[in-house]
């Protein structure tokens, strides 16, 4: 799998060559993220991402060949971008524990700005399954290699593999279902806290098991 | 929310009177399950699904008004056959821990079998959203309930909250995207038994946390 594309790499989409270029790639991008998340796929238009972006129709056609190229870009885009948002959470001293909360946190306020990175996701599953999987093949891979990194730090279990991480993945990915996108009265701080109990102490009571 | 419907009360469908009708309805949901797990919600067809379950087309209405009921009754019903699978795994005398991994290695089991639930399911989520939601709320509502059990036996902490049971779900549902659907080759049982290791203890070294 390797890492994600970098946002200015676009796999799919043509590279623009000068800062103007890549200011209307962005343009693009974003309103294909408001358009693909109000509309859907089959719904959206071309020219309804144009429209949004104030780009004309023309020059669509310098950064993309297709609708399913600016969607294919797009989740390229938003995995990238979710990947940014935990590695930059990630800046400082955090011992491993501390880093998946920031991560989670990090991730869960990034889905409250962006709930529409739900429904573009989920929609890949049926529109490009390549991308689709390749997100979460490559978070899942993030994930692992902190809790390796953990692991050597003489911090986390020794015994953590690629399912334990697709384990906390799916907590993540919920747990942001369910408090970024269906409801997001609670404080992020609150949820991230309570899926880190978890990884700290598991569910039992202490003493216990 | 309350609890799922039975299998046999389609909220949406028209209730057969006769053994003979039952069954028809079972062929139909059945291979309604095949016809959209194929091909999807829109390229799917009700002659499809007919043909497949080898009942007359006219017939189909005497169960169903539309493409979109029996895509419906379909949800709500595997929706209550995972519960059902939760609920018979459970049967016996098991410690709150020890049934968390008996529900998710039936639900994983259950998964291996219907690859098709996770497609259905995910596509609920544009062609139904009220039926997608109802599934979780109802599973997570399933899961918190035996966390509560668990507390009220003094063997799980008394602080679990829906959000615990939100991220138990997806820790479920991603090791079955994982470990079912995209790869099936790992025994079911080795996966069930970390995702125990993590409520069980968490991910930090023992003693270090």
């Amino acid at each position: 799998m390797g890492t994600a594309p970098a946002p200015d790499s676009p796999p799919t989409g043509k590279q623009p060559r000068t800062e103007r270029g890549r200011r209307t790639l962005r343009r693009l991008l974003d309103a294909a993220a408001e358009e693909f998340g109000e509309k859907g796929f089959h719904e959206g238009s071309i020219s309804g991402i144009t429209q949004r972006a104030g780009v004309a129709l023309g020059s669509f056609y310098t950064y993309f060949d297709s609708k399913d190229a600016i969607f294919r870009e797009l989740v390229h885009d938003l995995s990238a971008r979710v990947g940014s948002e935990a590695r930059s959470a990630l800046s400082g001293d955090l011992r491993p524990l501390e880093a998946e909360q920031a991560a989670l946190t990090a991730f869960l306020t990034f889905a409250r700005d962006h709930k529409e990175i739900y429904r573009i996701i989920d929609e890949a599953e049926f529109v490009d399954p390549a991308s689709f999987r390749q997100h979460y093949e490559t978070t899942a891979a993030r994930i692992h290699e902190r809790l390796r990194q953990g692991a050597r730090e003489g911090e986390l279990r020794d015994d953590l593999t690629e399912a334990h991480a697709w384990a906390i993945m799916g907590m993540n990915v919920f747990l942001g279902l369910k408090y970024a996108v269906l409801s997001d009265d609670k404080p992020v701080e609150d949820i991230a806290a309570i899926a880190n109990s978890i990884l700290q102490h598991g569910i039992g009571k202490t003493g216990t098991e």
